[in-house]
């Protein structure tokens, strides 16, 4: 193929790129487009601490595999040698912008608009980029209104990978894969260690639990949490609440004594009793004030003004009145307690695991446990280099847990 | 204890009480909750054809211990020697009832009401029974409105368990243990042909596929029994008309190229890219009107008549506009099109699968589909005896079904 | 098809038929047989504490499936009404017998011999039965000697099926399924106690820890059943060995360092450094007499004199001078400890676990702990109505049963 | 630190250090083990072709951890800059070596004797490299006998990583992640076509094939490789030839009819007569020739000269007498069969897919076949790049590679 009829580019990159395999994963990019690569430029950074800087060429056969092939780059930090502004598109209806939109991933991003670089607001994956006299919020599309203005195209556009830190004491923790054969009690003692830095320096710790956490008799230690102060708010879905209230009505989890660890045939209607419970007292704060719950998680949250928010799903009993039915006010509701999270913690539930981690911006560590290890891989594939698996037992985890935080 | 320090009652119950394991669970039943039987009566069917008669007396310590264990004898189809009308109360607000209302299992039930014994309709697990001029209806609890008459108690019930027949061809197949180890192709023959005599019968056939559908590349058979008329629903989420929608669009699925099976860097952005090409065409039947739309399983559903009902999530994309984002208009959707299924056929999804089964009376056979065993074991757990399971490739398994009703 | 054409039989059965789905799976058998039943006689346990009487007419269309299913209904505790001797026929070669040899199963076996019923010594699955001046006596294959006397067909044979005792406190208990989302807890504690009983009756208690025992940091709570007494004996393999002497000697378990829980580059070398030290030592025993190796598991046991047998695999690195390399020496070492097993722990290890279970008869209660449902639904699966799984983290589950049983 | 504390040395490398993230795994190890390092050179490759050339200064706070950092950087490829020849010391006695000795991995070798580089031979990993007249060679620790010169320490030591080629049109499918949620016909094409081009060039391809490829239906698929000349050897243990005898004679595999699919009460005894019935024979070759078995997988080889191993196991019924029971034994003739492998298929089989991985040098590729995906990550976890995950149901998966190669 001559040379002359590729069409090119030149971009460059710098930073840890040789640290999370980002040079690699460059050059792996172009290739796999179906184009090639002339190191122009290659700068190491001789320590640890020192950035790399690249000046990349980039072919490719046809304008527009080089056009994707940038757009793939741009992730990785590289960016176009000579700065333009972004270009700007008006969305002509509600809800829908123009075809070659600029979807975001989740990681720190700046536009470029009259000359300046600015920051890019509520960074989240999967969102468009509107302008306004603000500057640039990410929007999901649901939420662009006619006449906003939406960046389109590539120009303009400066993305900051996240690099991995070596110096940090839980680098090496961090970067481990996932595996049941591990010793879970050194990476209990870590995520005690990571909660704790956090609440020091006044980050905000979110739980996103599932039922598992009442079925495995993980209740009286995740209390313990919340009392102590560990659990700023609990994203969580309508079961968490249902079995939960069901343990402290008739000391049975989906029909099972907790106690004895044995089924209660007929124990299966408890939750349909806990529900219509809930329900004749308004929901859980009415609930709690009649004296009709007055023990489990959600109880104490609601003492100790911890914030929830419980999301609806296909497969919901009842809903309790506190359930958020509608998906999409759920998730405006789950993403504003996210705006502040510092940390993130998601106890056994791979569907709001997911949720969490599609608003979440790359940024804030997630700490994922589950006993099937297939939950775990994929919530820690999520694009974040921050999450945490750790697959185990969610009853033992939190007993673990909870006296390290005593 | 003395005898006459106890609690008791006489109930009866007929059928084939010795398989399905009902006689067994009837006396496991009395003895772990605390009571003791006696046998009265028993008279055993002489032939696999012949119905056994039971006739036993129940005691325990309490009476709420014995009311308890009455309620759960019910559903194995223990009922009362003497017959009682149903007690009836009145629902004093919408959406809840008296504490002691009578929670619905999904098998058969009948009401006696002014000394008549009357079918429920609408029969579903987790219900409530109200009753009006039409006779006893199921309902959820958020359905019930101020001034309804509800069942409470145990007294006035009937309910006949779901006895498997052994001499049905598929008797031995139905009664499998979920296990990878097994030959699929064997499996793969009968449930084409419960397919088949379903269809021949008149019956509708409901599928419930979850994108993994499209990832595995079982999209293009599942579109043969599409147009082979197999298909008289789908119930589903967002995400599968979303990576649907991207593989037509874009050739991969979830960011994946599914003819070269390799990953496209920066594939992840096609779904939304899809998303929108959709909601600015007004949905999925605007998109199929205007051209945007050509191919895939959403289009051939449209073109075919196929009904379908998507229901919102709080992991979705987008969501797409045809995607229904309250949860219990998803759920009462869900439940108008199973009303009238025959056959419900379950594809690599446990979120929607767990959500049909909570609606599904006893006695609608549900084939559940799965490489994972947890989740195959997870929906065969949940109340019916007559869920199929089968650990397989969901893809492979489609590429398998669609060759045998081609 | 005429009556008359039929072949037939009549069996007796007496016991708690009922429980333990024992009278469904008789009928179950003849109709998956294609036979037919007649039940001449029945009378029912009246209560819990009472037998059941079964006399059951069998018929078949072949004489052959007739005397296939008889043999199938013999674990079931089905006999012939007239009691004749059993057929005995002569090896005509080592380690084979005639083609109609009785194949054992793991349930309690009587012979008639000379008018007289008898014991069948070293009750386990997939024998064979060799009568000799000391009675009968089950033999694998593999043992049969030219001359032996070898039980052949059905006659003068009596097989006890294990019955549920529905008395025993741990009835629910055992009788659950396997699940992920239990309170461990909870099955914790009646572990311990089962322990505790059987060591109190003077019962041995064999463990059969695989090396995930190591790697998940279970080994100083390990140590502390040992130390206390609880552990009679370890059925193992070389890498349970090999792993706890790297862990003592590097600090290390298959590489990763089991305090900081990370990974140590190189550190998988380790484990051949392991085995060169044991080996140059002359064994473990050599190893702890010399002072190479001075903690961990397996110098714990030579310590307390705990027996022990490392069986070999085609896995294994070295392996280490201990390991019994040929296959049928480590199966026979194996069944000699497990002769007087009163209960037997499997801790994760699929593959020593199936072996064992095969050499065990249906009254050694076996409980089987692994964070993978398969591994356990696996194992439970394997004939014994006795086996108790909990699907966990076997680390943290060694913690608990440790800090029960300290 | 004062520099001056610091214990140094300084390391080449060469290659495409970019790829395979070797260059990031350098500078990893060292931050791990507590060092520091220092890019004296780095002269990046301009292009896809190009090697990249790196020369580093590592430091560390103490010799010993200096020494085993660059025990940990030789796999990476890192040698040392001045050549020195390999330290050889003398075995003192059989089975063992100095403590020092160099334990190596399945990456291409080579040692400095004399000043001449020469290449190991046999290289396998968890191995010691004896010297004598022929040159270098991989032994197993057992192997060594008293007298034999064994190298020690680092010096006169280069390996090679096996660099990932970009070039190669499977580059993209084997970089790919273990995932269930993929289209695994495409996979297929890909596998089929690496077997046609290995035959193509002379190349033997080894099946590792499990019991569940019988279980599963895979068997006359695998005879119709066998048949077309796709099989080479096959590695396996007892069960598979015990399970496709009982397929053969009986219909049945572990039990279950695979016509109908579902389990033949008593079914389980067949095996142990298929064990007799061989054993009677002679073993598989007599029974081929007497006749007694006329089909099946192993009937099959024996007609078309495919060379097979059966490995004992303790789980082992029988065993048959073909299968070679002593474990060193075994191990030695699985190598003998590697040795001249050019691919390899593992079907369902952790154990012997483990025991192979563990015989095989890096630059053999590994197909890796399972519906488990933690058997997939375990096995290609184990060291080669060139492992290819499938997870997938292995009978169809047959079916599909059958037809393909047809």
């Amino acid at each position: 193929m001559p040379d002359n009829a590729l069409h090119s580019a030149v971009v460059e990159a710098e930073g840890h790129l040789i640290d999370s395999q980002i040079l690699n994963t460059i050059f792996d990019t172009v290739i796999e487009r179906g184009g090639q690569f002339e190191v122009l430029h290659f700068e190491i950074g001789r320590t640890n601490d020192e950035f790399s800087r690249l000046r990349l060429k980039v072919s490719s056969p046809a304008a527009e595999s080089l056009q994707r092939t940038l757009e793939e780059l741009m992730p990785l930090g590289c960016r176009a040698v000579e700065d333009q502004d972004a270009l700007l598109k008006t969305a002509d209806r509600d809800g829908s912008v123009p075809d070659d939109f600029y979807s975001t991933t989740n990681l720190r991003t700046e536009v470029r608009i009259g000359g300046r670089w600015q920051p890019v607001a509520r960074q989240r994956m999967d969102g468009v980029i509107v302008v306004d006299a603000q500057g640039p919020t990410c929007r999901k599309l649901r939420e662009v209104k006619q006449g906003d203005r939406v960046v389109c195209g590539l120009a303009g556009l400066r993305v900051a990978p996240e690099f991995r830190d070596r110096e940090r004491s839980d680098f090496a923790f961090m970067s481990n894969e996932v595996s049941s054969e591990r010793r879970v009690e050194a990476s209990v003692t870590r995520i005690a260690a990571m909660i704790r830095e956090t609440k020091a320096r006044g980050g905000r710790v979110v739980f996103v639990p599932g039922p598992v956490v009442i079925h495995t008799g993980g209740g009286p230690y995740f209390i313990d949490l919340i009392r102590n102060g560990y659990v700023d708010a609990i994203l969580a879905g309508n079961a968490l609440a249902v079995h939960d209230a069901e343990q402290a009505l008739f000391g049975t989890s989906l029909g099972v004594d907790l106690e004895a660890g044995v089924p209660v045939q007929g124990g299966h209607r408890h939750h349909m009793r806990a529900i219509n419970a809930i329900n004749r007292a308004g929901g859980l704060r009415g609930a709690v004030e009649s004296g009709v719950l007055t023990s489990g998680v959600m109880v104490e949250c609601i003492r100790a003004g911890v914030e929830y928010v419980l999301a609806g799903s296909i497969r919901d009993d009842g809903p309790i009145l506190d359930t958020v039915t509608d998906i999409n006010e759920a998730q405006d509701r789950y993403a504003d307690v996210l705006a502040s999270a510092a940390m993130v913690i998601v106890l056994s539930t791979m569907l709001h695991g997911i949720g969490v981690g599609n608003m979440l911006p790359a940024w804030v560590p997630v700490v994922c446990v589950d006993i099937n290890p297939a939950v775990v891989t994929k919530l820690a594939d999520r694009g974040s280099s921050q999450t945490i698996g750790l697959v185990t037992d969610v009853g033992l985890f939190l007993h673990q847990l909870a006296k390290r935080l005593a």
